[in-house]
């Protein structure tokens, strides 16, 4: 990283050192791609396990750690969720090793008195609150989608991840008992290592996305 | 990894070697806790700007990138954010190097003619559809959030993320101008290394947030 440049406001400077070595920035970030093609091989709830027990360390607000995820495996799983996606998203989900419906748990202040003993009167407080309680869901769920995404990729799994769904297609077919929430779709497998030659679609700098105060 | 064991469902089973190696891991999610009172020391533009050239690489929908940074670094605008934050939060938000109020930008289908150039006509279907613009902003936007909480750590930085803030009050200070939309505020400074003392929260396990289908 020490010899390469980055714009910023028009000046040039070496970009600083990161923490990682480059190999792990291009696993992580640089080099990785949304998938649509798998390699052949399975994906083990261990592994899915293992990833979990990454990103689960995560911070989230109040350590509420509202994700979920619904492990669809089953031909017959894989037709009742790929009836509810986007036309171009069923057959990546029919042919997917496995695929993560990204889930919250609108439900879970229930833990509170377990992950934020400090805070478990919330628990109750929240109960009546949940306009409240879907809105925190989903904001550290996602937050969390975030690491997942990494959290795969650091177990040298390929994600794609997919949003084109009827999100309240999923929460019927799926969560109509436990009150979870549908927040993307995630195809998991196999993927090559780093350095696919398929271009990538710009992004936007940090001039374009920052401004100081 | 390999002598590590976790139970899933009640077995105990060796868990799966990630692709990143132990001390990677701890510095990202495994050691890395959310900061409180960070070490002396300046975090510059240029290790901002290091940290969002890794985080940008992450998937969005459609790559519409919706995450955008005010660097709050000046006294006047320390204090026009603390003034905005839940009392236990504003101290640290003067004190902290610098803070990052963590945004998403409402207008991002402006850049799909760039960003997703498949996609460029959702550009102007996206113009009248103001509420599914805004969804989209802040659904990407957390993703995104998660991402650069992994990337400051990936620099080495430490993150303190907070959501005890008056969303709208921020908006209104901030960004009354631009139609950005405050998501969270992140303190970032310099830390310790890995293997802090400090107990962590407990955690719920993959058994807990998981099922198949």
């Amino acid at each position: 990283m020490t010899t390469d440049t980055t714009v910023l406001d028009g000046l040039d400077f070496p970009a600083p050192a990161l923490a990682v070595a480059d190999d792990v920035a291009d696993l992580l970030f640089r080099e990785a791609r949304t998938v649509a093609e798998f390699l052949p091989g399975e994906v083990s709830d261990e592994q899915l396990a293992a990833v979990y027990d990454l990103v689960k360390w995560g911070p989230t607000a109040m350590n509420t750690l509202p994700l979920r995820l619904l492990v669809v495996r089953t031909r017959e799983a894989r037709e009742r969720l790929a009836a509810q996606m986007s036309e171009g998203n069923r057959e990546r989900v029919l042919a997917a090793p496995v695929t993560l419906v990204v889930a919250t748990d609108t439900g879970f202040h229930q833990h509170l008195p377990t992950l934020a003993p400090h805070a478990a009167a919330l628990k109750d407080v929240l109960e009546g609150q949940p306009e409240t309680r879907e809105q925190m869901a989903r904001t550290n769920a996602l937050i969390q989608a975030g690491y997942l995404i990494v959290g795969l990729r650091a177990a040298g799994l390929g994600a794609g991840p997919m949003a084109g769904m009827d999100f309240a297609g999923v929460d019927a077919e799926f969560f109509a008992d436990n009150g979870w929430k549908s927040l993307l779709v995630i195809n998991v497998g196999n993927v090559e290592g780093t350095g696919t030659p398929r271009p990538r679609a710009e992004r936007l700098s940090y001039g374009q996305v920052a401004t100081s105060v």
